[in-house]
């Protein structure tokens, strides 16, 4: 369970917009997530669904200070600082740290595969060491599927004995409950928060002790998801997990971060947001077309959108 | 075939000496390079065996500055340039080609996972024409086993189609020899050049209408692999072959980059060229041992080690 001091509730990965020139937008970004924290969301910015990948460091600690100078409290931010190069992300972490973001969100170094556990311990102390600052709060992520570099829970023991307090949660992008609860079961009373990577399993999320969710989703239907982490105990909440489902469903069966951002360019009426980095690409007409049926037929409308128009 | 002015021959992703703060070692670097060049191996610095990905892309450009301070020819330079985000693929190609360096060598964006060929092509055409200088020469690096984004021959001829003379090649390190003729087959009369991405395929590579190899192994046993690439039409070209595979035996029954830095630490009495960047680690004691055994079992000594010594 986590105290009122520590980040807990609904996360999202902001999607990041661009030009056309592929720019990032700091103008459509602030208004993004300015909606999103109204509806108290909070914003893990730079996660994999926003393309952080795809960003350079400078872009990553720029945008951050475009969404500080805006009034975009540091309270709700986790900005996600890892990176293959622990230069990179010592220098992104502390960045974070200094402007007073509530935390950071850590994948490990990503492009070689099958490394130890003592490799991977090395590179996560290097950056707390490099970072040198006991503000910093430290969450894991763990998204095997993507990263292809697993954390185990021998690494995080490890991590948390050395580290006690700066290692304060993780993201569990495994979008296995099995695997949230053995976290939570395992590492939970030594202040250490789990955060389902996925509002699919939110409901059971919270049933295990956990602490919310981290969900691209988010970005475009958050209120509902904010909804059941408020209301997990009542006699309505599987009814809302269901909802949840239903629309998760309907953006999954296209490439999810092309399928937010389409959303949200028709919502808005702002098409600049269909632009995506590559090596990702926009949803193709056909696509676009069927995507808006499946919304259409589950009655999804983005609430407040008009907070996002320009 | 390859004519006189294209990059043939025996390259090596040139291993990184670091202090024992991780930091990048150019005094060890210059001397390393230096011995290679004599042996007529070229430098594919930046590359996977070079832990370019735990660089970050500053600490590669005063590195590249470094060599060609110190008198490297750029004529025998082909970085690797590739990165995640275009900002950085961009600055670093750049970077080379203004040094006049003779080649890059290019991961795909390597984060995401799945992408298409409608992506990775908008990506490379990205850096192509964001570097905007028709004197830079692309070799495509595919590598699927660390990368996971493999490139596609439809993706390979659309590039070289809207790209001609600037995309002049590819590092094929699938380890597969019917891939590699696959690629010579189809591309090589376009002015594309096929390198294996190892030794024990070099006889066979070249049979095949290749260009050479760019093999980490070159950093530990340069004079043998050029020895072959100069020697693969005389009779002995099948016994030096088989040389060359039980030397890259032994080094592959351990991670191949700590055994590497292993060697040359012993050979040249320099302890401090064990040193790796996490997530990796050096050899445990054992391994260290375990090596050393099997390069003494076949009789194996780094040629001119003087060089190496501070």
């Amino acid at each position: 369970m986590t105290d009122s001091s520590r980040p807990a509730g609904v996360f999202s990965p902001v999607v990041t917009p661009f030009g056309a020139d592929y720019a990032p937008d700091t103008d459509r970004l602030i208004r993004h997530c300015r909606w999103l924290v109204a509806q108290d969301v909070g914003l893990a910015v730079f996660g994999t669904n926003s393309e952080a990948n795809s960003l350079s460091v400078d872009e990553k600690k720029w945008m951050l200070d475009a969404l500080l100078d805006a009034g975009i409290p540091p309270s709700r931010l986790m900005p996600g600082t890892g990176a293959c190069a622990l230069p990179d992300a010592i220098d992104l972490t502390r960045h974070a740290v200094a402007a007073g973001c509530a935390g950071v969100l850590m994948l490990p170094p990503f492009y070689y595969k099958g490394v130890s556990d003592d490799g991977l311990f090395r590179a996560f102390a290097q950056v707390i060491e490099g970072v040198g600052d006991a503000q910093l709060r430290i969450y894991l992520y763990h998204i095997p599927a993507v990263s292809q570099v697993p954390l185990s829970h021998a690494l995080i023991d490890r991590l948390l004995t050395a580290y006690p307090g700066v290692v304060a949660g993780i993201k569990d992008s495994s979008g296995d409950l099995d695997h949230v609860q053995a976290l939570v079961d395992r590492f939970g009373a030594r202040g250490f928060d789990v955060f389902a990577g996925t509002e699919a399993i939110l409901l059971e999320t919270m049933r295990a002790g956990g602490a919310g969710c981290i969900t691209a989703t988010g970005n475009v239907n958050p209120a509902p998801i904010v909804a059941l982490y408020r209301h997990w105990q009542d006699a309505d909440a599987e009814a809302r997990q269901a909802g949840l489902n239903r629309t998760r469903a309907a953006f999954q069966q296209f490439p999810l971060i092309a399928a937010m951002k389409e959303a949200i360019a028709v919502q808005s009426a702002d098409h600049a947001w269909r632009n995506v980095r590559p090596p990702l690409t926009e949803l193709a007409q056909p696509q676009r077309v069927a995507l808006m049926q499946a919304l259409d037929g589950l009655g999804f409308v983005m609430p407040d959108a008009h907070l996002l128009a320009a």
